[in-house]
């Protein structure tokens, strides 16, 4: 707990040097400014580094002369020990941490090289991100109510604190895990994801135009993280190779007998095959081989859905939602705002649901919890129709 | 175009007799209804039928009298071959479609039983769903805005002209393609972003807790449809057995090259392996075979994602958006829903987007393509900062 570069007791509010202007660090700037935190930025690219200050990020680093308190390290993963050594070095009093997507990779080499003033350094992951990067893309309410790993292995559990703080302050939760813990975790909840929904946007290359014409919702869906830098992923999956060949190799075996049981739909004698074969009958019965590779994939995989938390595997949501139906004519949205303004709620976030009739709409206001009940009965005395959930 | 069960012309405006009140039919019947069409209902199970015709989707089929003009068949897909030619049969005169999900299959099997009555069929299928099935879930906008495939092969023209009539009176755009041309479509478009959506959520039956209280919206999305029926899609997937294998078969060679990538950044001598070798350094330099293997996927997942029509990936629009940027201050939403009341425009759709800096949002109101303009206009003279996109 001591030592030349041991851990001083340091509070959050003293100024964050956010290291690295791309999305996360652009947002985690923004969430800090606005949480009244002084903001230092730096980056290698001075276009970043302007964007990142004219949207009001905070201040470049050399203008300023105040000693950071904390150092944020949201470099690319593969730079990110490098960077967190120096930064280290660099600012013997900071507490330093870094948000790379892999934990392990980076602790390794941090204590391996940095010694004592390793102990000023604890690993973090906020689990938050879009398929967008850059400061362009950047949000200051990105880290609201999302996870926040904090890997306080090794490091002095003062410095601990204070990250747990930092994502206090911006609205996240903090998550206390050791680095491989968390490393297996993220190669099922968003490395191999991220990999197979690739597999998948990977087909519709070599798609005809009438075909993606017919895409729906569910293809977008599974395609969208597709969008993801390569760069970026390059570095993350590399990073923690094993835990991910390990999830690849057990997706490959399931693959192997899904793909089994329905080339015995095509080539069985008396299956349903395709193309050709007339005398077709119940599927069910003539390829039960194939039925009960895509039935059991499919119950597992179920399963393996419904263990996301959240209602309806939604996002965990700080606000509250208030319901009410609107008729589908001019103005009676104009009304229900106006009526709410009247209240005095400030309408965090808003949806328009079309309800099955289509002569009525279900808005959807998210509020504050502590606003939501007054707004609720203040709605109903002015005659709207709130849903009760 | 003749014989004696060839078709009649026929309006789609006669009686509608869905065969079938699971999600598609029960939302059909709705949309039909709300058009003013009379639908009749007929499903094997009295349960099923009852909560249809509860929720004003029509009258049961023994109730009433009236020949049926058309007869839509939305039973599952594995028995809709053989209830269409028991319909075919039981309606001389009437014009019988599907909507099941694989088109070939039932077209081959219709035609080999029902001979010139085979005319009067033609197959369809509108490209709307969700993961949840059931009349419960049934919802009359599911079609709207969507596009639905007209297979008009051995029919009469005027067989098909009234079922692309059927579409259009429930929303939805009719598409001619062919029967092997659309299954090989949906293969691409569908059912492999269903199976591979169930290979990923399989793995999640053995994650930790730990590991699932970190999931973000990437595994929500990438895993939305592996919560579907597995019955109904074990016999769509049994019933395109042949194109589904095909991609299956591409998409394990793509696995297989990276899974290879992946192990080599584990097992190379000198690569940041994993776990134990402490001397890292730059991944991107020392695992090149890895990165290049991750890259190159997800480029081509990039490019391929790319593809898939409508704004940001969004579904094809209706409306036109209008994008005006709002204070985030009580009242504020209120006031611009009342000046577009003002100006006398309905809201169809309507999102609100956070920006960056927090202090402002982004009102994004869907109108009719026909109103849009006149409303940028109004609101700018209002006063409103109107984003043109």
């Amino acid at each position: 707990m001591s030592g030349e570069h041991g851990a001083q007791p340091v509070s959050t509010k003293g100024p964050v040097l956010v290291v690295g202007t791309g999305l996360l660090g652009t947002s985690l700037a923004l969430a800090l400014t606005s949480a009244g935190v002084e903001v230092q930025l730096e980056d290698s690219s001075p276009t970043s580094l302007s964007l990142a200050r004219d949207m009001g990020a905070g201040r470049p680093r050399l203008e300023v002369d105040a000693e950071p308190r904390i150092v944020v390290v949201a470099t690319p993963p593969d730079v990110a020990a490098d960077v967190v050594v120096r930064q280290l070095a660099a600012h013997p009093r900071a507490v330093v941490t870094d948000v790379a997507s892999v934990k392990e990779q980076v602790a390794t080499e941090v204590r391996a090289r940095a010694d004592q003033a390793a102990r000023r350094y604890v690993g973090s992951h906020p689990m938050a991100g879009r398929e967008r990067s850059g400061a362009g893309s950047a949000d200051s309410d990105l880290f609201a109510g999302r996870p926040w790993v904090v890997v306080g292995e090794g490091a002095d559990p003062s410095a601990e604190l204070v990250v747990r703080s930092l994502a206090t302050d911006v609205g996240a939760t903090p998550v206390r895990m050791g680095a491989a813990e968390h490393d297996v975790a993220v190669a099922a909840v968003s490395h191999l994801p991220q990999l197979v929904s690739s597999l998948v946007a990977a087909r519709l290359e070599k798609a005809s135009d009438s075909a993606l014409a017919l895409a729906g919702q569910g293809l977008r869906d599974v395609t969208r993280v597709a969008a993801s830098d390569p760069r970026l992923w390059s570095a993350i999956i590399v990073g923690n190779a094993a835990p991910v060949a390990g999830l690849l190799r057990e997706l490959r075996e399931d693959l192997d007998l899904l793909l089994r049981g329905v080339e015995a739909a095509v080539f069985e004698p008396g299956s349903p095959g395709y193309p050709g074969d007339t005398g077709r009958g119940d599927a069910s019965t003539l390829a039960p081989g194939a039925v009960g590779a895509v039935s059991d994939l499919m119950t597992r995989g179920g399963r393996g859905r419904a263990r996301i938390p959240g209602k309806h595997g939604g996002a965990p949501r700080r606000y509250r939602e208030v319901q009410v139906l609107v008729p589908d004519s001019v103005g009676s949205l104009g009304r229900l705002f106006a009526d709410i303004g009247e209240v005095g709620v400030n309408i965090e976030d808003f949806a328009l649901e079309h309800s099955a009739g289509q002569s009525v709409g279900l808005a959807v206001v998210s509020v504050l919890p502590s606003a939501a009940q007054g707004l609720e009965e203040a709605l109903d005395q002015r005659g709207w129709r709130v849903v009760v959930t």
